[in-house]
């Protein structure tokens, strides 16, 4: 035995070694995109180790992407279809057993990979292949009797979706709205108690009052008390009862006080709360994750002689299976920049920080490390910035808002937006479009400048479609909130945001899709102009010409455009029901034309979607304020700077001469996240491993709620 | 020079001492309810001292409050007056004048008091003395014309109420409200440079459809755009242009998505983050006043033979005048708490715990501590209750739901109530009245019974109004909340919220007046029934006879009812307002029947309400949180009990028995966050006292923000 224990063990017998790190590495590199890998759902054998390799490249996972997309746009061409993309029954279901057969295929090779107990056992893929069953069945008695049935099941497509690869962050939202729920729905229960216990008074107090139809019965006391909380009915739920008596406005300003400005907040209290507590019980979470599977590695790289540390010759065997790609001389600089201790040998503690250091980007550098550093400052850091600013954006705003809608284009802005464009190129050429465009505020000012040229080819060719870009211009003013510390905060918030919004843009999506579905299927073309004249709002859906003098005005209430008669309809409608203002018409119209318990969906579809909202909020609150926080505690601001990592090796012990390394990554939310808490989850960590000691399974079993461990465990 | 020193010291030269002191009791013990007095308002002599101590007690500040109170509710009874309590001009304006007549007589009393110098440089001060000056001049003008003018200048009235002793609570809300001001406004800007730019888009987009009157002028389309930031009008203001093409909806799909679900929930953030901030700074500047005040009694307390420590009867002479009233036993009780070296002197450490220790109320005890808290707890612990309440509540449950809108009672009801009603004298009786209503559960306990037994008497004597009390009973319900921790959680908050959410009511209603005067000079009978027939929300203001049939229905919009012709239809107007919904059918029928600039009334009230309730949400959000941190940090629910401090004095070394002295008080909200943040505040502290030789003034002057200092030297 010597040096090469090691990477003959590597190399020979454990190969799940590599996979255990490699899924690490993704796992905490990329950690706002991907999932953890249990370590139990690792193949086991080599027919297992094939199918596991085959389902883990990126062109099944685009297949696994596009299968369910298709799935899910076959909607648009479905029964009530959007009528340019209208197919016929054979053509829709064919397409649809076809994706069918693709997922089946995926779930197959998921079973060969993960091999029949695990697969039994994890509840994301058992639901998936319910559903896949179910949706078999039905494309096939569609194609069977040529037309469509009543077909609820397809609200449960976006499955297919939601367990891809590349969707992670959405899985991670819904573990997120699913773990926020249970205190949700405590102060949901309070919130409609003390709604039943005010439907009940106000049906005895105003039930007397003919002139009234909100209270005149128990369930619709009870209906317009919650379309109160939404405040959708406000003044008008209260005026029959106010213009016989004063004192009335007291029943609705103490239930408003109660429920609106109480109660619905504590909703958002409680979010937040969860929120807060879930995130840092994540990083808990993956601290651990690592820390295990470092602990792992190192049990197997060192060598018997000496058992406290790993030299580089086994080091570097393990980085060549680890990153084949990297270079003896990067292997060199990782070694080295884990080694702070100077030793010839890393300990446990020097490989803790692994997955830190082999993020890194080296390059090499003659002169000292600060004075590679503060070049980059200068070009990123504002103040330089400042009078350009001043001069430019302060000297073209007046110009740019005085010609944003006129057609003709003042010298001046041409000048300006001359510099601009020069300015926008140096940057590109100075710093290589990669650095340039990995920047919000480059790519911010990139698109603005294009919008503006396109702008002024929209007006130079007289193209009457592309006027609207001609108005964009006075976006350019944005620039000007650059110069503003608050402002940069707010705006750089905004784009750190932009890809956490968009994954929570998809799961409302994913949300809508299956509302709109069950929507389509019982209130397609129940509402039509002049329908639901039974109903209070009869007017909003009126659609009649009235002759008033000798002119003939046609008077609309365009309510009957709110419907659901195809899956673009649906989804303007939803929007419209998530805004909440005047939702209760469209409600009230679809009662009148359906049945009293169509209010169940509208009602569902308010309270999920009030979930998602708390939660939106509470998820930009937080992002705010860890930002305002971090610069407050670390007395700098948060700028893209900070969020870069500088790591110097200097190797004059070598080569005799001061040549400096330096290795650069920028830091992800995750990092920044940990460097905040760091003493208090450090000082978790602590007495964690004291108490347990089998850290991984204890922990995780602790950590995981029923609803998390289902989407948590496996891809 | 002996023991003598500092005692004859306080008693003869440095009555400021004992005024300092009492003072800063005053602010430390009931922190919540009064303001910091600053070390240089003191008096600086004896007539000044005297013109003090006669405008510092209750009699004075009832006074004062009184008069604030009457000035404002003189508002009721002029010109457009409540029907009801219409005066004659000559009595109201008689009225004013003595209620301004007292306002500078206090004013006088406050110059004698402070000196010229502190009273011109006083800004709040000044401010009223100029709104008290103009108030005369006006009050005399209308006595002398019998008949009132234009006097927009009554909306500056609650500065009085502001001023008084009392109300410090809104002056501390209305310091929070100014201090959010500058980043609210950042972002506010912000929103409405969007804003701004989606109207020119808008305009350009829309302007064409001749069907849309939204965006058929720049204007229009300004105001479109702001009232769809409230969503007030949002799906009527996209039907014309959707019912003309589909996409338009991307417009207002995207605009909302920015406004309203980033930047708006981003306002929060800004606010809730400022929040947190001024709450530590203030709990910093708390203890950075208690402890220059402790070394400024500490410096005068010591004898020059001994400087590092106060004996016992140089703090027993402190304490004679401090707490005139207390017994010998308790000063040497005290001294024995604060004395936690053991030594016979106490050090300057130990003298910082002053202000704790001040507060504790003594009892004898002859057993160990831990055995006299423990009853304590278990008839405070929910865990004895749960049974009974799992019991009573649960079987009552479906009974009181079942009998709440019928008249009959069930026996089982009675009986229910019995046991409950015997339950509420037994817990009176045991505790004794005043730390059985000390506790907010049983306070809701006792008026629950009574409204119970209250709805009895009224069905069994048959009065007719009171029936609502029956209806009441299902509240009892709530008592179930208690039973599980969250619920328990949610309503401790509702509870300890109360004086805080009161005090914040208080500030709305201030704001509420002067919009309402100011309202009620330009707008007062401008709606009435079928006015605003030019505008597009005339249907609104409608009341005809519509025959259909042989039926005539009255055809009702009520909204003519949303006026501003007194003060208290003014209240409920803006109430509406703030609930924000269809506020613009309002705005909208003032402003045709006025000019374009009424606008800037509404959207002026909609902006300030918007800051006022984005502090309550704050609010709600910091003490919940506060709350659940707490709770989660020391491993307790924060309950009634740990609210309470328990310092146990033994005193075998004197009288060879084991007399154990038990001192209790119950904590503040303060002294919860100093604990909570003990370890931020502490280090903070050090730091600060290293790097500053004269900590009061520098922080101070670093503290007070121009707005801040306004509201916070003077009382």
């Amino acid at each position: 035995m010597g040096p090469i224990t090691g990477m003959q063990m590597i190399s020979n017998t454990h190969s799940g070694l590599i996979i255990i790190l490699s899924c690490q590495f993704v796992c905490v590199c990329s950690q706002e995109g991907e999932n953890n890998d249990k370590f139990f759902t690792h193949p086991r054998n080599a027919h297992a180790l094939s199918a596991y390799l085959f389902a883990h490249n990126h062109l099944f996972y685009v297949m696994e992407l596009l299968t369910a997309v298709l799935l899910m746009l076959l909607s648009l061409s479905e029964a009530p279809a959007v009528p340019f993309l209208r197919l016929d029954v054979y053509v829709h279901a064919t397409l649809e057993l076809l994706a069918l057969v693709m997922v089946a295929f995926e779930l197959c090779m998921k079973l060969r990979w993960l091999g029949f107990h695990t697969f039994i056992r994890h509840k994301r893929t058992m639901v998936k292949t319910c559903v896949l069953f179910i949706q078999f069945i039905e494309a096939i008695v569609v194609l069977v009797r040529q037309t469509s049935h009543l077909r609820v099941t397809r609200a449960l497509r976006p499955i297919f979706l939601v367990d891809c690869r590349y969707c992670g962050a959405v899985r991670r939202n819904l573990r997120q709205i699913f773990q926020s729920l249970p205190p949700f729905i405590d102060i949901l229960l309070l919130l409609l108690f003390f709604m039943v216990i005010f439907a009940i008074l106000g049906f005895c107090l105003f039930s007397a009052n003919s002139a009234d139809p909100y209270f005149s019965t128990l369930e619709n006391s009870i209906v317009s008390l919650f379309v109160l909380l939404t405040t959708a009915n406000f003044p008008d739920v209260m005026m029959p009862a106010y213009s016989k008596n004063r004192w009335s406005c007291i029943f609705f300003i103490v239930y408003l006080s109660i429920e609106l400005y109480f109660i619905m907040n504590l909703l958002l209290a409680v979010v937040f709360d969860t929120f807060n507590g879930v995130e840092k019980m994540k990083f808990k979470s993956l601290l651990l994750h690592k820390r295990s599977a470092i602990e792992h590695a190192f049990q197997l790289l060192v060598s018997r002689q000496r058992p406290d540390g790993v030299c580089l010759k086994q080091f570097d065997g393990l980085m060549r299976f680890y990153r084949p790609r990297m270079t003896p001389q990067d292997r060199f600089l990782t070694f080295k920049a884990l080694n702070h201790s100077g030793a010839t040998m890393l300990s446990l503690q020097d490989f803790y920080k692994f997955y830190e250091v082999i993020g890194l980007k080296w390059k090499v550098s003659f002169t000292h490390c600060h004075m590679i550093i503060l070049p980059g400052c200068m070009l990123n850091s504002p103040e330089p910035e400042h009078m350009v600013y001043m001069c430019v954006a302060g000297s073209s705003s007046l110009l740019t808002v005085g010609v944003s809608w006129t057609r003709v284009v003042p010298w001046s802005y041409i000048i300006f937006l001359t510099i601009y464009g020069i300015e926008v190129l140096l940057k590109i050429t100075g710093l290589g479009p990669l650095t340039y465009f990995s920047s919000g505020w480059n790519l911010f000012d990139f698109s603005v400048t294009v919008f503006a040229f396109l702008g002024l080819i929209a007006l130079a060719f007289d193209m009457e479609p592309f006027y609207f870009i001609v108005v964009l211009r006075p976006l350019q003013l944005l620039r000007l909130f650059k110069i503003k510390q608050r402002y940069r905060n707010v705006l750089d918030t905004m784009f750190e945001l932009f890809p956490r919004m968009a994954s929570l843009g998809l799961t409302l999506i994913i949300f809508y899709y299956s509302f709109a579905i069950v929507g389509m299927e019982f209130f397609a073309d129940v509402v039509y102009p002049n329908c639901c004249n039974t109903s209070t709002v009869a007017q909003s859906y009126r659609q009649i010409n009235v002759t008033i003098g000798n002119r003939t005005m046609l008077e609309e209430g365009y309510y009957y455009l709110n419907n659901f008669n195809n899956i673009l309809s649906s989804f303007v409608t939803l929007f419209e029901l998530t805004v909440v203002n005047n939702w209760y018409i469209t409600m009230e119209g679809v009662t009148s034309q359906t049945t009293h318990w169509s209010r169940l969906y509208f009602m569902t579809f308010y309270i999920v979607t009030m979930v998602v909202m708390t939660i939106i909020v509470a998820f930009i609150l937080d992002a705010f304020v860890f930002r305002m926080n971090y610069s407050r505690k670390n007395r700098e601001p948060m700028t893209e700077i900070s969020n870069t990592e500088n790591v110097c090796v200097s190797l004059q012990d070598m080569c005799h001469s001061s040549l400096v390394f330096l290795g650069r990554r920028s830091r992800t939310k995750c990092d920044l996240s940990m460097k905040m808490y760091e003493e208090e989850i450090q000082e978790w960590y602590e007495e964690y491993s004291r108490t347990n000691l089998q850290p991984d399974e204890t922990f995780h079993r602790e950590l995981d709620s029923p609803e998390a461990s289902a989407t948590n465990s496996v891809n």
